[in-house]
């Protein structure tokens, strides 16, 4: 079985490719591509994987990739949300349309071989697809409406998976993944970096910026979670699917009160002291229209699992990135 | 002001640009330009109009197309829904790509002024971006999830419109039409083509095939409520639509049987007798699952109005078609 990761030198791209390399699939795999602009930086275990690097952007790039007939396609590549917003021709280009000539690619590849060729599509997509006003708490008839052009950009990416879908040219899944922390390193442009922050830095000893008011509440997964769904999707029979192609997927509903208090509970009030209240007017006016809670029945249904709660998600923090 | 009708050479974009002509919006009107792929069939009034014909789907014909600046651009252009279905490339081509161009283009003029050049964009979009299971009618917030290709392609439409609106490229609105009927001419590819056949044929002394079961109920308009929606939402204040872009329209909701009475009502059984029952489960699988009436509460609270009844319907279609 071939495995095509899109996006791989990402936090969640890598951490899929060392977990499926672990688990194997029950050892049916014996090839996994990791394609990104940068090469991933991995050093154990570097001869399980083929390394690709290259612009998504470019019809040719991807044609080469679907050239090899993976089995499974993971397109996790995106251009995040803060990003998105500034730059709106970068952000159609690598979210949107590399995912229709992705989806392009696999299409002529299923005609030219009759039919006999036709993978498993798996897109990350996002809770940005929605926004207010909110019920209490969305169920899985809740109609998309993005408000900011990274929403816009999956939204788009969820209808294609779902029409080549549904015409038969490839079985596509789009998950709409909660927000992820805690995520290691540095943050980044997306406007959610701080939610990762808050907890992160105090807990390497850095001070942290919450720009936002502590009353709001979100929706969470760990990074181990996010990929646990990534290889749930890769062993779901997508028959269940149906015409719905597009999943909210179970989480952590959490106010960032209660996210400080987990944090304290685990290491302290010294550590939960560095988070400095500094509100940003323009991050809260962005955040402020985000979900706060799901109910995923059918996510729930199929099989896909949630972290138990939010200290639970601290802990698998410190366990794989302090504890090491 | 000047007005470019693409898809001029329609049934409703013909209707559209009569229509605008007479009433000249105030007198504020100095251009029409009407393209389509083929020229319009219009003999009256020829001088009120530059026709432009070419295929929609070459970014140079769109560029030359915005490069007049159009203060209000309608874009009815549209591969029909069975057509659209069994021409996957043509579709996408023609119901997406060509309006995305369109869209990039007014952004690319939008830029270059500086922010001057800002102009109404109109789409017509569709009901083939729902699916079922329904409620009994319909309201605002129900979740598209198309379930035909035309649909899908309609909705990136509106999703894109709404994105391009909301960056404030360009003021844009997408009005999901009703079924429009009654038709004049031809049967077309569209699946919908036996609504206005069963009605049109009879009063024109031929027989029609009614290929659905008669319990059926379906949502409708006339041909001129059509031509009134796309003037109203030209004059329309789009601040109110606010970031949802797209409107569910008013419509009439009505059985077949109920179709048929109204036609016996007008013209008699010897009419109405010259309809045939030839069951076609092609058609029925498709037609089964349209959405059956609606509440479109924003679009009447926008001063959108619809046809009084099916009879009405019948009644503009004889005095527009048979009595001129």
């Amino acid at each position: 079985m071939k495995i095509l990761i899109i996006g791989a030198a990402g936090m969640i791209g890598m951490r899929l490719a060392k977990s499926i390399v672990k688990d194997d699939f029950s050892g049916r795999i014996n090839d996994i591509t990791m394609f990104d602009v940068i090469p991933p930086k991995i050093e154990r275990d570097k001869n399980s994987y083929k390394i690709k690097t290259g612009d998504i952007s470019d019809p040719n790039i991807i044609s080469d990739l679907i050239s090899q007939k993976p089995d499974i396609i993971y397109n996790l590549a995106a251009i995040v949300s803060g990003d998105a917003e500034e730059n709106f021709q970068k952000g159609w280009d690598i979210n949107t349309k590399a995912t229709w000539h992705l989806l392009e690619e696999v299409r002529k590849e299923f005609v030219a071989s009759n039919g006999s060729y036709k993978p498993k599509f798996i897109y990350t997509s996002s809770l940005a697809v929605f926004s207010g006003p909110y019920p209490d708490a969305i169920n899985d008839d809740f109609s998309p409406n993005p408000e900011t052009s990274y929403g816009a950009q999956k939204l788009v990416g969820e209808i294609l998976i779902s029409e080549y879908s549904r015409k038969g040219y490839l079985d596509g899944i789009a998950l709409r993944l909660p927000t992820i922390v805690v995520r290691p390193g540095k943050p980044n442009k997306a406007a959610s970096s701080f939610y990762s922050s808050i907890i992160r830095e105090p807990l390497n000893g850095f001070e942290a910026i919450l720009p936002v008011s502590e009353d709001l509440c979100h929706w969470f997964a760990s990074p181990q979670s996010a990929v646990g769904y990534l290889k749930h999707a890769a062993k779901l029979d997508f028959k269940k699917l149906g015409n719905k192609r597009s999943l909210n997927l179970p989480g952590v509903s959490c106010s960032i009160a209660e996210q400080i208090l987990a944090l304290e509970d685990i290491a302290g009030t010294k550590v939960s002291k560095l988070i400095k209240r500094i509100p940003d007017k323009k991050i809260e006016n962005i955040v402020k229209n985000w979900p706060q809670s799901f109910i995923p029945d059918r996510a729930v249904q199929l099989g896909f699992s949630a972290d138990k709660n939010f200290k639970e998600i601290i802990k698998l923090y410190i366990n794989e990135e302090i504890n090491t």
